[in-house]
């Protein structure tokens, strides 16, 4: 059912050509990172406007492969993701293929109902670029740094699961191997969750009093920000790994029973210890560069709304010679200025504070 | 029941002297503004040590008031607000008294239990510093074009009312005035939900395996940053506020039942219905300043993660002469370079794009 396997017995970069199906913000980031590196890169898309623009921008030719490709990236909406990876595999019967969707058990179940082998087929992700859409959007940068999870499969060939491997290299991204099964539930719980939690969140807001909505800050802004997502995408992002993110919709449902529960009973040690469970969760994730979290100490700083203005501050935090590991702008609603909170090392803050006062800043921590 | 109102006839500035019951993050920063702009003023706290600490760092003086004070301000945990009201009222006969509570309409029902007049009392809810505490983070400025409410009510006496504007103006701060049912629906909308949905779902990553943590990225640090703040004033915050924010739980566990239904049943239509809600409740916040929302645009740039860089890259956006409406660093879970999204006017974003790569930034869209 299979077809032979390509297996260019190198370890060095990909030898190519590679064809590119879909050329959206990942697939043609994809292809011109391929380009940018020297691989023949085709690229191919329903609308053949949209691929000739992609090609237009750098990401490969839109023309027809002069030869079988090494490998066929999959870059469709994830509703399509199981017929192209099928049909990639069945028109390049010597060809790796990989695609690039957020959710990975899917696209294998439907392999499997159509009957399809899959030993050329190695699921990717890469962990980048959801907020934007479209060709124009798109960049040989994309992936630099980013993490990439390869699914693993005990009976994927080991050449293409090397294949793939060395286009998220090319790419510049890093390999992070998971099972289909684990990646899903991985990014139901740091992805997908928080995504349509956002969206619940947000949506309470609509047809709330504009008095109402102007006592919002920056704890809202935050919380709601990635629910102005494109809801065509997440649609079929979230429906596609429905068992793994309903399980966790369940749990905080559950939770959310609790809360209901110990406000209407004024328990206030029941909301303590709802509330102390989102902290500890906090502190799990990964700091900066994967590495543990740093201490880290807000240090604000009032600065006014004009060009220029940030430019002098971080002139002068440079000047102080402590790294800024993360910032937040605050939105002032009544005033034409803006408020900066200056994530730095727990130990540098005082100094970069008293350092910025002498800059005549108003700083404070 | 209620003693005289002071009337001190003028529209200026507060006369004093001010008493500041509570030493904390507010009530420290309160009487570090007053005492900045000349008003006598006198901090309390029920450890006298705190007190000595904030009068050490520029919040007054911790002595015994000379005289009798014009306005008493109780800063004191949301828990003890109503009890401290009352206790302020029947000490200082002639004074005015306010407080910076969270939650305004239950410190008034206590206030009712206990037989307590409250024509001198003005509830008032500053819009700042939440996520910081102690009088070792207080600061004189920490209310400076912040949104502050100040609650209307008939039997409030207007000279009693006006002694509290004028409070929040020599604070900086600018007043808005709502009632105090109204006053805690919109703070459990657009401040209080979020919170606790963000610890449910920071929640959900207790115990989970690292390697599924490693996939996070920025959408989940904003969704869940409020739940590292201080659980234990926002228990209190929260269950002062119990049926507020018990009504929008219940809402948007409805919200949550249909969406774990559409789930369970494929239902891709439901969900983007659901997603679409939350879009359009993004669309509500207001803008920067209170304004309508820009139409921004992201520009994205790589910087090296290194002191000055950050300094370079402003300067340089100051140089195209582009206003950066808001920004974020993105965690690079790899490599030390971080990815910095600049938030410009949308017809900005392309000239500023190219402006920064003459300046051999990697920068896209």
């Amino acid at each position: 059912m299979t077809g032979p396997v390509a297996d260019d017995g190198a370890d060095g970069a990909l030898g190519g050509p590679v064809l590119v199906v879909g050329a959206g913000l990942i697939g043609a980031s994809v292809a011109m990172a391929l380009t940018r590196a020297g691989v023949e890169t085709y690229i191919r898309d329903i609308d053949p406007t949209v691929a000739h623009v992609a090609a237009s921008r750098g990401a490969g030719s839109d023309g027809t492969p002069r030869e079988a490709p090494e490998l066929v990236v999959v870059a469709t909406p994830p509703d399509q993701l199981g017929e192209e990876i099928a049909r990639a595999l069945s028109d390049y019967p010597s060809a790796v293929v990989t695609d690039v969707g957020s959710v990975k058990t899917k696209p294998l179940a439907r392999l499997e109902e159509l009957g399809v082998g899959t030993r050329r087929y190695v699921g990717g992700h890469p962990m980048a670029g959801s907020e934007r859409s479209g060709p124009l959007a798109s960049t040989a940068d994309l992936f630099d740094g980013r993490t990439w999870a390869v699914v693993d499969r005990p009976d994927a060939e080991a050449t293409s699961v090397r294949v793939v491997e060395r286009l998220v290299e090319t790419c510049g991204a890093v390999v992070v191997h998971m099972s289909a099964v684990d990646h899903d539930r991985a990014v139901a719980r740091v992805s997908h969750l928080p995504h349509v939690v956002a969206a619940l969140t947000a949506a309470r807001l609509v047809g709330a009093p504009s008095e109402h909505l102007a006592l919002s800050g920056q704890g809202l802004r935050d919380v709601t920000r990635v629910a102005a997502s494109d809801p065509g995408l997440w649609r079929q992002i979230v429906t596609a790994n429905a068992d793994a993110v309903g399980a966790l919709l369940r749990q905080l449902r559950a939770e959310m029973d609790c809360l209901i529960d110990c406000l209407e009973a004024r328990d206030g040690a029941g909301v303590g210890r709802i509330l102390q469970a989102g902290v500890d969760g906090v502190g799990g994730i990964p700091g900066k560069h994967g590495g543990p979290s740093l201490a880290l100490a807000a240090v604000t700083v009032a600065i006014p709304d004009e060009p220029g203005a940030l430019a002098r501050l971080f002139a002068d935090a440079a000047d102080a010679d402590v790294n800024i590991e993360d910032l937040r702008i605050d939105h002032d609603p009544a005033r034409a200025f803006g408020l900066v909170e200056l994530d730095v090392s727990d130990d540098l803050a005082d100094w970069l504070m008293s350092f910025l006062r002498t800059r005549n800043w108003t700083a404070h921590r």
